[in-house]
Formats: structure tokens, C-alpha cells, sequence
């Protein structure tokens, strides 16, 4: 066992379109509270590490993720490092950004690459995992979390272990394997494969070492990223012209289907990757009829299938295997087979410039979030909820009229620079043009309805003066 | 040919649960914008009467609807008398009453009773098959339109035809059969036997006998309910008690398998009973999947489906063969083979006490509509639409204040006994207890966003003082 505690290197940058439209881009799955608990797989995952065996983690996001991430961790309790990548890169750039970090906390530092969107079921496992994959990490291994297969799986990449080494469950790594058809899924699991699970353990002079030799752009990028940083707020935000010079490659193509080092290790605790609706109905409990029934919904002669609602009644009539999701703005119907096809269904949309590809109809701010309940031609109505104490920033419109009706707590608004509270039902008015700021002075939210007039009411009219959360 | 004009008797009372969610009992499908001409099956029922050869239109209908079917016939200006039922009885009670008032035109007047939610495609055929038949029914007959089928369907009735009568298509009718499977249906077929459209032609004298002779407690109840008739407003009200002594049985029933005078005429239009979602995929053009798609849709790897959004996205993936309807508060997802299915889907809605079996979202007014758009614990937001010239009852509550917010038009607000024009971007606050009254006095759509907030939102907190529409 290594003395030193294990650095965990959170990587929770993705998009996770495969669960639309219950994740989309601007608050992708790995924030959303999927699990029984309320809990988001982010928070599990920063819960699983929350342990004197792995030390204070570092959190690679991207910048547009930054304030739920912050808010995420102080939810559980858990604090980090929180790095802002500029923009979308794949895996390779974030191990060797963490690693860079991990380097700092002492030389010898092993770290974990963790995946912020799995889910794992027995986290003392996990954490005797981890430190079985750290031994053989400290003694120069870049060692893969393999998962033994409950089943032929078509939707994981293989891995064929080699030699044992000297612990339990650990292997030398012979290689990977992409995702399989179903006959050639059923033999891998035959021979003892083991599926990908994309998390790995390794020292971080090692990694530094392999990604000097099979991917030096990578490293180089990454550096300079990190050397020409800026802090902003309670994050480090990387520098954008090194880091959109990195190469979009994952670290399996970078470094792990290379190096001379690789080991796997037979993971012994249960584990999704939740990578398609058809993996979340898979670790749901089922009903009576096979079915996950989630929410305001009534299935009828159905079977097999997952039925999920935010909100809206949602019924199915004599469908089996199917997976029906809907949210406030968008619903999804889809055979259970056809799961994985989400992705290409948000990229058509994307084409098509449908706003609800990327965006939740409930949009988070950093002082809270506001939704649009209705729109007319020269109107629009949204709900805003500014968490206490929060501010939004000193603004004004040049095309609408805003009319704000308190409908829970008080709200302290300047206007024009004179500055009064706004109790529950009561209103005011806030005319075109007018200087205006919206601030929670109170200790429970606030709650307001604004009815926008104007002959433009879209959210690029804004001019933001002053704002605390540096959004000017 | 006959003399006199046809009196047409539309029966609009059906509550059409099979079309759910689009159609509720509160407005049901006979009145919902269903024919690519933005009409209803109601509207476009009175135009195909709206001619030299058809009388003024009786319009037997539930009292629930009368301001809809006011206003729907006057936006294709037919005029007709409105006649109410009290409650819900089956086709022999609206027959006899229809005929009774029919009967008062002339003592040899011909009646033809109309389903106000079926679709002919030829409207010119119609009405030649009318006067062929009113010409049987001038000497005798009780015709029944029987329509050709195009298919062996399984939803619909079948007539066998007896022996020719006097003119093109006109059959003495031998026996109804009830809807077959699949195997009879294709029998049916083979033999020339028609489907059963339930619209039917008569001289009034001739069913009035019938009705005397086979159904004496239908006959006496109507004669009683009409009797009693009270006149409100437009509208003829029968009498509740009278009428809710009459027997619930349909004219078939009751009249057609017992009458020794029943023809059938062989109609040469298109017809649609749009009984069924998979009737209305039937009578819609196809995309080059075979697939209906309407409104805010998308479908991926998808054939032989009805994929229909009132406003929210709606996305169907590798599902054939499928009916996908969402409205703005409910979804149905079903088998295109499951859509009789639907009925029985809203039978165990209503048991679960869930609004949206019976009521939709936006709820109609003899003065316009109203729709909530949002809802918290102590507060609820609404749209109002106030059509020009309308007004509102003068009214109070007493736990909610309102806010009102013109987003378009003009108000005319009438609050504790003062009056006052609130423009658009112009706002009122309405506080608990006053006596208030909304008026729209422009010409164009009034539309105000209006916040409740109090301890309860409940519709049923409301005192009206006074109504134009007599509903206090």
C-alpha cells in the first residue's frame, strides 16, 4: 500500500448528450440529480473520494459548468481545486492537467482519473479497489479499473488481461478491444474480459513520462495551459490559446494502448458508465410488469420499458421495451434499442437550431436560475429564483419593460440608484432603459414572476454594468 | 326529391375520450381544430348543410358546450337553434328531441340526424345522397347512410343490404351487425355488406311512430324535457328533471334493429368516424416514411407513425407503427394497434382524479380563455384572453390577491366601484376582498398575465355578483 493519500482527478467536462433531454450540453447528466439519493453522479463521485486514504481532489470542468460545480461541492460538503478547461477537449488533455497539479502535491503522487458520470455500488470496494490499484501504481504501473461483466455488453470496450501481478485482481494489460457486436461480446466474456471503465491509477511521474513520449503536444499543451493560467473567482481558468492547441484525442489512444506499462485491475464492485437510457433502466428496480415508472406518469399493457416525467402526464399504451422521457419543453420516444441513438438525434436538432438540444427550459445562474413560463409576440414571462444572499448583476435592456411581482420573499431592488424592498405580493415596475440590479438581502429564496413588454424580449438584450460573479 | 328543405339535427354533445389527450370532456373533438382547414368537425358539419336544399340547423348539444358551439358557429356564420342537454343521454334521446323540433317546421318535414364529429370528403356527393335519401324517407323509409368500405376495419358496424329499393344505392336494410374481428370483417366485405355511419334520414312523423311504438319512455321524456324548456340566453334548455328520466340508449338500438321501415343508401363519399388516433393517421397524407408528423416534431429511423406536438418538441427514434400526441400538459405514447385503447387509458385517469383526463390547460370562456402557465405553493400565474366587447363577471375572492400585466390591448377594470383603462406595459394590483370586473372595450384581443398570490388559488374561490353570461 502507498502512504501517501491518492489525488483524484475528477473529470467532469462532458456533454453527455446520449440521456437528452434530461441532459443537455449547458447542464449535461453528470449534474443532474439521476440517482434515488437526489444526489447528481458528480456528487457521488466527490463522495466516494471523501475518504483519508485519497487526498483533497482537483475537478477539471468546463468554464460554462464552473458555478455548478462550485455549488455542487459545497451541497456535500466536499472542497477541490476546481480547473476551467476553455473549451471541449477529450480525456488526454484533462489526465495531463491533473497529473501537472497532482505533480505539485509531492513527487511521487499516484493519482485517479475519475469520470464524473459513472455510478458505482459499493463504495468500500471501491475505495480497497483503489488502493490495490495504487500499489501497483507506486510500483510503475498506469493500472486500468477493468470491470468483470455482468453480461455481453455491446456498449463497453474490452480489455483482455495478460499475466497476474503481485495483488489481488491485477493483471498485466494484453490490450484493449473496441465496442463489440453481440456474438463477439458473448466470446469476450467467455475468455475473462473485462470492461473498460475509463478510470485509472497511476504515479504521476509515470503518466508525465508516457505522455512525453506518445503525446508531447498533449503535455506541451497542457504546461503552457497551466502556466499561463489566470484565477478567476475561487477557480483556475487554463489559458485558452494553449489549450485549444491540444489534440482532441482520448488518454486510451494516447497513452494506454501504448505504453509498455498498462496494468488492469478486476474491479469487485458493481458499476455503470449510465451511458444510454437503456443503462438507466437497467440499474433501476423494476416493477411488476419490468417497467421503471418515474413521475407523474400511467403505463397501460406496457412492459420492459422506462417511463419518466418531470412534470407533464405522460401515458404509454401497449409498447413494450421502449424508453419515454419527458421534460417541461421537450419529450423523447425511443425503443430500448435504439438508446444509443440519442446522440445523433440532439446532433440533428443541433442542425435543425432547436434550443432545447443544448439548453434546459430552467437555466442556473450563479445566484440562483429563472425559467420562461409563457412568450407572446411582444411578451414574455419568466420565473426567478435568487438564492439568499445572491445578486444579479446591475443591467439594462434597451428593447423591453420589465414588471416584477413578488411572489415568495423579499426582494432589495435598485433603480436609477435608489434602492428599495420589494415584499411578497407586491410589485414594481421597471421601465426601458432604467438602471436596475435584483439582490436577495433575506435568508429564505426569493421568488419572482417578470413580465417582460417589449417588441424584443431575447436574452442578448442586456447590458450588464457591474456583476459580482465577473460576467461583465 | 322532396319539396321542403332537409332539417338538419347535429348531435354535438359527445364527450370523445378516444382522441384524448387532444380531446377532453370539457371540450371535446367534435370542437378542436382537427381538418387541415383549421376547422372543427362541428364547423365543417355545418357547412356541408349550409345550402337551398338544407333547413335551419337544429344543434342538440351538452350545456357544458354551448358557449363553444355559439361561437364556433358564428365564426362560419350559420345560424340554428341551440338546443341544451342537461346531462349526457345516448343518440335516441337527442333523435327524438331533434325530431319533435323538427316537427314543428311542418308536419311532413324530412330530418336528417348528423354526428358533428365525423369527416365526408366530398361534400358535393353528400348532399345528392341526401336528397336520394330524403326522397325514400318522403315515402316511408328510416334511411341509414351506409358507407362503402375501403377496408376490412374492424371499428366500425356493418349493415347487410336487402333488396333494392326505388332509387340509385337504396337498399331495404336487412340486418346492423356489430363490429366483427378482423376474419368477419374481411367476410363483411367480400358480401357488400356497409359500414354503419349512424346518420340517419327520416320523415319526422315516420320516427315519431317509431319512437311511440318501440321506445315510449324516450319519446315521453323528450316531449316532457321540451315542454319544460326554459330559454337562457340563445340557448333552449331542456328541462333537467324530464330529461334525466330518459332511458340511455342509442337510436340503433332503440329504433333501427326493430323498425320494419329501415333502408339503406349506399354513399358514395369519403367518411371518417375519426374514432381512433389510427383514424386520423388514416385520413392524413403521408411523408415518405409513411409517417403523419405535425407540429414541433422530429422522428429518426421511425415508419408508419403519428407523431403530433401542440408546443413542446417532441422526438420519436426507432419506433414503428407508433401514435405520439403531446400537448402543453400531457403526452400519449401508443401501439397505432392499442389506440381504442385510449378510452379505457382516460377511464383510469379519471379514477387517479388526474385534471387532464377531463380538462385541458387552456380553459374556454363565453368571454375568451384562460390558461394557467405556472403554480407554487402560494401563488399561480395565469394568461387571460378577453375577446373585444367581452367582460368578465364582476367578482371577489377571498384568499388571493391578483396582479394584472397587459401584454396587449386594452382593460377596462372595474375595482370597488371604480374605473379605470389599463394600456399595455400598464399594470393593476386587485387586492383580496375587492369587487372587481375586467372588461375588454377594443378591438382588438385583450391579453393580460395575471399573478395570484394568496394562501389558496383554487377556481372555486370566486363570488360572482353579477354576469352577462348568467352563470351567477
Amino acid at each position: 500500500m502507498t502512504d501517501t493519500p491518492i489525488v483524484p482527478i475528477v473529470m467532469a467536462g462532458g456533454a453527455g448528450t446520449r440521456l437528452w433531454p434530461l441532459s443537455r450540453e449547458t447542464m449535461p447528466k453528470q449534474f443532474i440529480p439521476l440517482l434515488d439519493e437526489g444526489l447528481s453522479t458528480f456528487q457521488a463521485t466527490l463522495l466516494r473520494i471523501r475518504d483519508a486514504r485519497f487526498a483533497r481532489p482537483v475537478i477539471i470542468t468546463n468554464h460554462g459548468f464552473r458555478f455548478v460545480v462550485a455549488e455542487q461541492m459545497q451541497m456535500v460538503g466536499v472542497e477541490g481545486d476546481i480547473i476551467l478547461e476553455p473549451e471541449r477537449r477529450d480525456s488526454a488533455a484533462a489526465v495531463a492537467v491533473g497529473a501537472l497539479l497532482a505533480k505539485a502535491r509531492g513527487p511521487q503522487a499516484v493519482g485517479i482519473a475519475l469520470a464524473a458520470d459513472h455510478v458505482v455500488g459499493d463504495v468500500a470496494r471501491f475505495r480497497e479497489d483503489c488502493m490495490i490499484a495504487a500499489q501497483m501504481a507506486a510500483e510503475g504501473r498506469i493500472m486500468t479499473l477493468g470491470i468483470v461483466p455482468t453480461g455481453p455488453s455491446t456498449a463497453y470496450g474490452y480489455i483482455e488481461a495478460g499475466a497476474p501481478l503481485g495483488a489481488p485482481g491485477a493483471h498485466r494489460l494484453e490490450r484493449f478491444v473496441e465496442k463489440p457486436d453481440r456474438a463477439t461480446a458473448e466470446r469476450y466474456c467467455a475468455q475473462g474480459f473485462l470492461w473498460n471503465s475509463g478510470n485509472f491509477v497511476f504515479c504521476v511521474e509515470t503518466m508525465l513520462g508516457e505522455l512525453a513520449a506518445f503525446a508531447p503536444e498533449v503535455l506541451a499543451g497542457a504546461e503552457a495551459a497551466q502556466q499561463e493560467a489566470q484565477t478567476d473567482l475561487d477557480f483556475l481558468r487554463l489559458d485558452a490559446t494553449a489549450f485549444g492547441r491540444i489534440p482532441r484525442i482520448s488518454i486510451d489512444y494516447a497513452v494506454m494502448e501504448k505504453t509498455r506499462h498498462a496494468g488492469v485491475l478486476a474491479a469487485r464492485f458493481d458499476w455503470s458508465d449510465v451511458g444510454a437510457w437503456d443503462a438507466i433502466y437497467d440499474m433501476k428496480p423494476k416493477d411488476e410488469n419490468d417497467n421503471v415508472l418515474e413521475g407523474n406518469v400511467l403505463a397501460l399493457d406496457s412492459r420492459g420499458s422506462l417511463v419518466r416525467s418531470e412534470e407533464i402526464l405522460t401515458t404509454v399504451i401497449g409498447l413494450d421495451e421502449v424508453v419515454v422521457v419527458s421534460t417541461r419543453d421537450a419529450v423523447l420516444v425511443a425503443s430500448k434499442a435504439a438508446a444509443g441513438k440519442v446522440k445523433g438525434l440532439v446532433e440533428a436538432l443541433k442542425r435543425g437550431h432547436h434550443r432545447e438540444a443544448e439548453e434546459h427550459l430552467r437555466i442556473y445562474r450563479p445566484w440562483g436560475w429563472y425559467q420562461r413560463i409563457d412568450i407572446g409576440t411582444r411578451f414574455q414571462v419568466k420565473r426567478i429564483n435568487v438564492k439568499p444572499g445572491r445578486k444579479l448583476s446591475l443591467q439594462k435592456h434597451f428593447h423591453r419593460a420589465e414588471h416584477w411581482v413578488v411572489v415568495s420573499g423579499t426582494a432589495e431592488v435598485t433603480l436609477d440608484g435608489t434602492v428599495s424592498h420589494i415584499h411578497e405580493n407586491e410589485s414594481i415596475y421597471l421601465p426601458i432603459g432604467c438602471v436596475h440590479r435584483l439582490h436577495n438581502p433575506g435568508r429564505i429564496d426569493l421568488e419572482l414572476i417578470e413580465v417582460q413588454v417589449g417588441s424584443y424580449t431575447g436574452e442578448d438584450d442586456i447590458v450588464r454594468i457591474e456583476d459580482i460573479y465577473a460576467r461583465t
